[in-house]
C-alpha cells in the first residue's frame, strides 16, 4: 500500500435515493409524487429525448394522479453555465414547482438538480459552484423532491450529489456539489433505453464498467488521514459497500455488455445493463472514480473532428463513455501495483470464462480484458483513433490535471508524468 | 415455482436510510443533525441502554454542536400501546423537537418512530396501527428526522419502515407500517455493541442470519400479480438489490459469528457482526422476512420460565434472535422445494469451508449447517429447551398464523398443518 496515514479513517458514509425498478416503473411517478406531497411538478429533459416521447408520457402519468405537470426541453447536452441559466429562468417563468422530475441523461438530470437548488434556495448560481471558480455555497435548506429517470444506462447522475457544468467564459468544467443535490428517487424502468443505438449502448457501457471498475479500486477510506465530520466528502474512497455494488454490476456486465451492443432489442440483456448501471452509480456515488474520468474531461472537451456512430453527424464529440474508456486500460495497468489482487478480482469478474488470461503477466490481466471488450463492442483504437496525437499529450494532461475532486480518489498518487504516460501509452491500444 | 401469476409483477423498490458506519461515528451526530436543520433534539432509548453511558454520550456530542439535546430512557423492551403512549406523553410534555435520535436495540428504534409519528403528524396512536387492530391511517406529512443508533447487531430496525407493539388489552402484536417511518441516518458505530454478552451476541447473530436467509429465500417479487402503485408495500419480496445484501451478510456471517460469540472483545469480528447486520437489515427491509420470523412472535409471546444466558435473570424470556432460530432449520427444510438452487447456494455461503456438507441429501443441506452453528453458539436445543411441548403446537402455530404481514412473503403457500409440523420438528433440533 502506498498510503501510511498517521490517524487512519475508521468511518465512511453511504447515501443513495430510493429506487423504483423495472418495465412500468415510469408510469407510476404521479403516484410517488403525491405520495411526497407534491402538487405542481416540473418535468426536466432536453431536446433528443423529448423526441422520444417519454417526457410527455411521463407528465401525463402524473397529471393522471391529479397533479399538475409542465414539461420543458430545457436542459442542454454537456451543461453550461448559460445553459442552467437559461433553464433556471425559463423554469422561474412557468414556477412555482413543488416537485421536479428529470427524465434523460446525466444532462437532464444535473440541469435539473442546478434548477431546483436556484429556485428552491433563491440564490445565484454561481454562489453555488465550487471554489475557486464560485464561492461553494450550501443550500440552507432541504430542496424539493427530484425524481430522475435516467433514459441513458450509464451515467449514475440519478444516484451522485453532484451537478458538472461548463463555465463559458473560463473554459473550465467545474461543479455543484452538496449532498442536497442528491435525487430523492430514481425510477430506473428499462424500456425507455429500448431506443438507444448500438454505439451509445458501447459508450455508456463503458462508463458503467469504468464507475464500477474506478470506485472498486479507489483509494480505500481507510488510507486516508482521519476526518472531522465537517471535512467529510460524499466520495469518500472504496469501502464495504461501494465494493459491493462495483462487484456485481462487473458481474452484469460481463453477462450482458456484449449482448446488449449487438442485438439492442435484447430485454434480458437491457435490464441487466440498466441494473449493472443503477449498481455501478450507487457504488462510485458514494466511492467515487478517478484516473479514466478525469482523463475524460479533456478528451472529449478538446473533440476536434470526431463523429462516432450512434450519435448526431452535425456534432464532432468523443461521447463521454468513450473518453473515459480510452485511458481504462493503461490506467489500470498503471494503478496496478497499488493493489493486485484488487485489479485481478475484477479481471475475474468481467471475463470470467477466460482461462487463457491468467498466463499474462499480473499487470496486463485487466488491461488485455478492457482491450478485448472494447475491440467486440467497436470502441477506437486509441486516443489516435479519434483524432489526438503525441503533440497534444501536454494539453490532456493538463485538463486531466484539474480534474483534482476525481485525482483525490487515486489509488496512486498521480502526477503530470504518471498522466502524460498514461496518455502516450493510449494513443493506440491494439494492433 | 409455486406460483404462476396471470400478470407477473415487474416492478421492484428499494429504500435505505443513509448511512455512516464505523468505531467514531457516533460521535458525529451533532453535525449530521445540524446539517439537517435541528435545533432541538429528543434522544430515545432504554434504561440498559441508558446504563451504558451511550446515550448521554451522544447527547454531549450534540450539544457541542451548538443543538440542545434531551435524553428520555422512554423505551420499554418489547413495546406495548401502552408503553408508546408514556414514551409520546413524556415527549410532548419536554418538547417541542425538530429532531430525534435513536440509541438502543429495535424497541428504542421503534419507540423513537412511534414518538416521531404522533408528534409530528399530530394525531392518535391508534389510528396509525395496521387495520383492523388500528385505523392504518397514513401521516399527512413528512416525520421529522429520526437518526437510529443501533446498540445491538442484528434487528435491522434502523432500516425499516415499521413499529411493532403489543396491544395489550387485545393481546396481540401488531404493528405501524409506513414508509415515512423509515429513519432518515442510521449511525452504525460498533463500539456501541462491545459490552454484549456472548449469550446476546448469538441470539442477536441468530436474527441476523435469519433476516439474510428468510429474505433470499422470500417469494421473488416476479411471483406476484403486478400491483397498482397505490398497493406497493415495503416488503415486495426478493428482488436483485435484496439478494445482495443478503448474500454479503451471509458471506460476513460466514467468516465472524462464531468468533465474535467466543471472543466478544475481537474488534474485527465486530464490526463483521455490526456490517452484517446493516446489510441483512438493508436487504430484509425491502424484501420481507417470513416463516421463521412468523413463529418467533408466539415463541416469545408465550415464554413461560426460560432464563437465557447473557440475560436479567429477573425475567422469563426468549430473546427475540433465539425464538426466530428455533424453527429456523425446519422451516428451511419445508421451503427447500420452492428454490433448491437458491437454499444450496445460502448453505455454501453460510459454510463455504465444509465439503462434507454436500453428501447429504439436498433438502437436508442447509438445516445441517444452521444446527451445527446453533450448537456451536450455545442455542437451546429445540423448543422443548426453552419450555414448550407437544401440547403448545396448536397455540404456537395460532400465534404464528396471525403474522399474515410475514407469511405472505413465504416461499410457499403456509398453512396451519405445514406450521404445526414445523413446530413438532423444531422441538428437539439435535441428538
Amino acid at each position: 500500500m502506498t498510503w501510511s496515514p498517521a490517524h487512519p479513517e475508521t468511518v465512511f458514509t453511504y447515501g443513495a435515493p430510493q429506487l423504483k425498478f423495472g418495465p412500468g416503473a415510469a408510469d407510476e411517478i404521479g403516484h410517488d409524487l403525491a405520495a411526497m406531497g407534491a402538487s405542481r411538478v416540473l418535468v426536466v429533459t432536453d431536446a433528443g429525448v423529448a423526441a422520444t416521447g417519454w417526457p410527455d408520457r411521463v407528465a401525463v402519468g402524473i397529471r393522471a394522479s391529479g397533479l399538475e405537470a409542465v414539461v420543458q426541453a430545457s436542459a442542454h447536452v454537456e451543461p453550461t453555465d448559460a445553459s442552467l441559466l437559461a433553464a433556471i429562468g425559463q423554469a422561474r417563468d412557468a414556477g412555482p414547482f413543488d416537485a421536479f422530475v428529470a427524465v434523460g441523461g446525466g444532462s437532464s438530470i444535473d440541469t435539473a438538480k442546478a434548477v431546483d437548488l436556484v429556485l428552491t434556495d433563491d440564490g445565484q448560481l454561481l454562489d453555488y459552484v465550487n471554489a475557486p471558480i464560485g464561492a461553494g455555497r450550501a443550500p440552507s435548506r432541504p430542496l424539493a423532491p427530484l425524481v430522475a429517470v435516467p433514459t441513458t444506462t450509464g451515467t449514475g447522475a440519478e444516484s451522485t450529489t453532484i451537478c458538472v457544468l461548463d463555465v463559458l467564459d473560463l473554459k473550465v468544467k467545474t461543479g455543484i456539489s452538496h449532498v442536497r443535490l442528491r435525487p430523492v428517487l430514481a425510477v430506473v424502468d428499462p424500456r425507455l433505453t429500448q431506443s438507444q443505438p448500438a454505439g451509445v449502448t458501447a459508450s455508456a457501457g463503458m462508463d458503467i464498467l469504468c464507475h464500477a471498475l474506478e470506485s472498486w479500486t479507489a483509494r480505500p477510506y481507510t488510507s486516508y488521514e482521519r476526518k472531522q465530520p465537517g471535512e467529510r466528502v460524499p466520495y469518500c474512497g472504496s469501502n464495504p459497500i461501494s465494493d459491493l455494488w462495483a462487484e456485481r454490476s462487473m458481474s452484469l456486465l460481463a453477462k450482458a455488455f456484449r449482448t446488449a451492443v449487438r442485438d439492442g432489442s435484447d430485454e434480458g440483456a437491457r435490464g441487466e445493463m440498466a441494473l449493472a448501471a443503477t449498481f455501478a452509480g450507487l457504488g462510485f456515488g458514494n466511492a467515487g472514480v478517478h484516473v479514466p474520468h478525469a482523463n475524460a474531461y479533456p478528451i472529449a472537451g478538446r473533440v476536434r473532428d470526431f463523429r462516432p456512430d450512434g450519435y448526431s453527424p452535425d456534432e464532432a464529440m468523443v461521447p463521454h463513455g468513450m473518453a473515459v474508456a480510452l485511458t481504462a486500460p493503461e490506467a489500470f495497468r498503471w494503478t496496478f501495483e497499488a493493489d493486485p489482487d484488487r485489479h485481478l478480482a475484477a479481471a475475474r469478474l468481467l471475463d470470467p470464462g477466460r482461462g487463457d488470461r491468467w498466463a499474462s503477466a499480473p499487470r496486463d490481466v485487466l488491461p488485455g480484458v478492457l482491450v478485448d471488450l472494447m475491440r467486440d463492442i467497436g470502441m477506437p483504437n486509441g486516443l489516435q483513433a479519434v483524432g489526438y496525437g503525441e503533440g497534444d499529450v501536454d494539453d490532456l494532461v493538463e485538463g486531466a490535471l484539474a480534474q483534482q475532486r476525481l485525482l483525490a480518489t487515486s489509488p496512486r498518487e498521480v502526477g503530470a508524468d504518471d498522466l502524460a504516460a498514461i496518455m502516450s501509452r493510449s494513443m493506440q491500444l491494439w494492433e
